[in-house]
């Protein structure tokens, strides 16, 4: 477990969210709100996170969708203990189960879900410079293969179901090569940090069964003008429906 | 070969090229044209077209690099004897090959370029309804799968040449999923009818050997504005300086 000490109190979505994470741990920012965004959850449905941290993108979609069931999987005690407590302190649905991906507890291998989200990753196994902080490092460093996340997630999707992922955006060969067949109506949402630069992530959605053609959609861009200015200041109209207004993100 | 009044001549970059095109059968229009803005090509090097029908990409490319010898193959013998015709009326140095992609002849076996540049069939193998025009039907349907294309151009690269291939957004999964091992610095420019909306084409542009990571760019918007009004009189500032001044697409 993390020392008080250790913790700071973050505020998500403009203060509706007001979430504990490790000073030194891994600490979420943008993305996870932007995938929480993108799920296209209702009332009544069931959503799985797989590897939901401190729970933040698990809390904004419980907070977006009132009457979703939100379950999240962790590996890591520290980070599933933390995400609780963030549940209780905002007074949110989010069940966290302890366990690993490549293992998954009994309690989940035999349910199926609306929805699956993930946010794994980034970084490719092996090569780089390994974080200080080992539960960083965890989070941020790849022990099974992205297709690997893929494959689980769609397997826990009742037909019809939706996987949305976040990904950094360089490794979108990875994702796309990852999706075997079963799936379709597959969605790429490039997003940039400024307009006509490089998207930064990808959020990949694509359907259990679906039969749709692939697109490839407008960038979402977070931040106006082409220099960055102070903070927040200069986010977009669309950036900021999304990260203080707690809008969705319909792609 | 087609007969004189099946022909029409059309005009490409305002009017730089004119080419002799089959009335009825397969016409080129904006992706050659965008396609052979993207080839990095500089006086001295030699390029390679796969599929190179009338020539309008070769001959587009041989245009804005003068020095450049770039070399079509192409399998329909009535479209390769229109592109020896379009580099002639053109007065422009574009070797054209009969030949097969599946089974390269000895010419080109032994060969190695700087650049390889394609524009495959956009539609998958099986399904549709085939175009009433057999040779529109042959460019436009797979015959190969997109991925042996990739492997192939691949092949005909000395180390550190580049790979360019524009094509259907909706094919992009088969295309990343296409690129082996031996690859890198793979860049995807999205192309977009308007700002905001889906791509309608890609450009994959790799490089044999690269090491560089995958980028996703900006894309590039070919209108202005939101609704359609007299053809060419919206162009984008960006897709006139292709399609009308001939300038380069700079990846």
């Amino acid at each position: 477990m993390f020392a008080e000490g250790a913790l700071t109190a973050d505020r998500f979505l403009d203060g509706r969210l007001n979430i504990l994470q490790p000073k030194d741990g891994y600490r979420a920012a943008m993305d996870p709100v932007l995938l929480a965004a993108a799920v296209p959850a209702k009332a009544g449905e069931a959503a799985l996170e797989l590897g939901c941290g401190a729970g933040v993108a698990g809390l904004c979609l419980a907070h977006r969708v009132p009457g979703l069931h939100v379950t999240g999987l962790e590996v890591q005690a520290p980070y599933a203990d933390l995400a609780r407590r963030n549940a209780d302190r905002n007074d949110l649905p989010l069940t966290v189960i302890d366990g690993n991906l490549a293992h998954l507890p009994d309690a989940l291998r035999h349910s199926a879900f609306d929805h699956v989200l993930a946010n794994p990753p980034y970084f490719p196994k092996g090569g780089g410079t390994p974080a200080r902080d080992g539960g960083r490092e965890m989070a941020q460093r790849e022990a099974l293969p992205l297709a690997d996340w893929l494959r689980i997630g769609l397997k826990r999707l009742r037909p019809g179901g939706w996987l949305t992922v976040i990904q950094s955006a360089d490794r979108l060969p990875d994702l796309l090569s990852g999706l075997g067949p079963g799936t379709g109506s597959t969605v790429i949402l490039p997003i940039a940090p400024r307009a006509g630069r490089p998207a930064g992530r990808v959020i990949l959605q694509t359907r259990k069964g679906g039969r749709g053609a692939f697109r490839l959609l407008a960038p979402l861009v977070i931040h106006d003008g082409t220099t960055h200015l102070r903070d927040g200041d200069d986010q977009s109209t669309a950036a900021r429906a999304i990260l203080r207004d707690a809008k969705p993100l319909v792609l």
